[in-house]
């Protein structure tokens, strides 16, 4: 989890106001969590023509386990390059803050291969359809193969200041956050309802204990982060939950266990 | 503007019922158009390590004429990479469409190389810095360089079916489409506001000649598309404009001679 530190002009450094050995998703959990999320991506390849130069395209993928699937036609520049020279990658970004370079983005490095009828393409084939069921309608295409990217290694940037090469066990045995799919119900949920709740874990779990309020601001498996208002100023807070969590009840139940907690040890006692 | 055939069951081939030589954006200006309205990509350089794979990152880029420019970290693997091979493509691609192989993308291959200080790497500055202001705050970081794309090759995907080599004289020649900034403004008024006008332009210039209702669906500088409800179904109609338009006035008054000289042309009169 190397943070590589830019050339800037000197300046203050924050002090952490929460546990920095709390629970945190890997790097190589991130990166499948992100990847996982979404079904398009650059393809890079070494171009035929103009020869020995990168080449990006789009393409749609989808993941069997820690392999990137593509279903591309051999009419395409992309295959034409991967059949002289399997060296490939796949870039996977996320997008929506408004600042591009905060998002999250993952490439992955391998060697690409065609793979031929058996076992291997039929696990592919209904991999690649569950997230594209569209793509039934030239599934039986004759100039349509399916490829497999090894992957051999793994950049992740989580924006900025987070960044680093992925073990690749790390990235071959980590699974997608199972809260991902429902963060955000959980954020709003608790943001609109229970922001008293969050500025009250702010003061007893942290040293953050002149917070007049609290916004979530992201959850993942193992806990969930807070802008906490402080006299100083926004700060932020990481709190784990008693126990990693896979659905939206046990978040559920994890909030309230917390909140006991805060009641018992804290203020509300 | 050559189009690639898949291998699909053969099928009926639909008339074109509209002018095939009716002036239509090159390729090189509807790639422009797309980059030029886009600010972030993938840069494709070749690897340090795993040495010789191609290497895709997530970007910033500003167009300075012809060629993109970006504004990189020395620490940032593709910095590193360019150091020792300056070969690289930029990748952009439209995003919107419901069906991700149906929009626009771009690669632009060529050498890579940093801007010393001069002239050059003020007009690239100016230019980053228009379409990023925010960059404005890292701007004098002792480790970020501009770096230019010299393009030397252009793969033009404008979704199923519509592809080519650009040819390098279209790309550098050509401007980005002055119509793109407002074209959803003109094609949602005239969906809107004069649906009546669409239809009787199809029935007096085009073959589509018991169109009951028609829709637009593009508009550039050339002319604009609709989508002509025929008793054979829907069907793509494209006409020109009396001269290249530039402006929404331009485009109104091209609407308005193009329903004067269909009123006297045709029903109307």
């Amino acid at each position: 989890m190397a943070v590589d530190a830019h050339s800037r002009p000197a300046g203050e450094t924050e002090e952490l106001l929460y546990d920095p050995d709390v629970p945190t998703p890997t790097h190589g959990e991130r990166a499948r969590t992100l990847v996982d999320a979404l079904a398009t991506g650059t393809l890079c390849t070494i171009a035929k023509d103009p020869a020995g130069f990168p080449y990006g395209s789009f393409v749609t993928f989808a993941m069997d386990g820690p392999s990137p699937i593509f279903f591309i036609s051999s009419l395409a520049e992309h295959t034409k390059n991967l059949r002289l020279d399997g060296r490939a990658s796949l870039l996977v970004a996320e997008g929506g803050d408004a600042d591009p370079l905060a998002n999250g983005r993952v490439t992955l490095l391998g060697p690409c291969h065609e793979l031929e009828p058996g076992e291997a393409r039929e696990a592919a084939k209904e991999a690649y359809l569950a997230a594209h069921p569209n793509a039934s309608y030239y599934i039986d295409y004759a100039d349509f193969g399916f490829w497999k990217l090894d992957v051999e290694a793994v950049r992740y940037i989580g924006g900025y200041g987070r960044m680093s090469w992925v073990g690749l066990e790390d990235w071959r045995e980590s699974s997608p956050d199972p809260v991902a799919g429902f963060a955000r119900g959980v954020i709003d949920h608790m943001n609109e309802d229970h922001a008293d709740a969050l500025a009250l874990y702010c003061r007893v779990f942290s040293r953050a204990t002149d917070t007049k309020a609290a916004t979530m601001t992201g959850v993942d498996r193992y806990g969930f982060e807070m802008s906490a208002e402080t006299a100083r100023g926004p700060r932020p807070i990481r709190l784990a939950f008693p126990s990693p969590i896979a659905s939206s009840e046990e978040a559920r139940r994890a909030m309230v266990e917390l909140l006991q907690r805060a009641r018992a040890a804290g203020e509300g006692a």
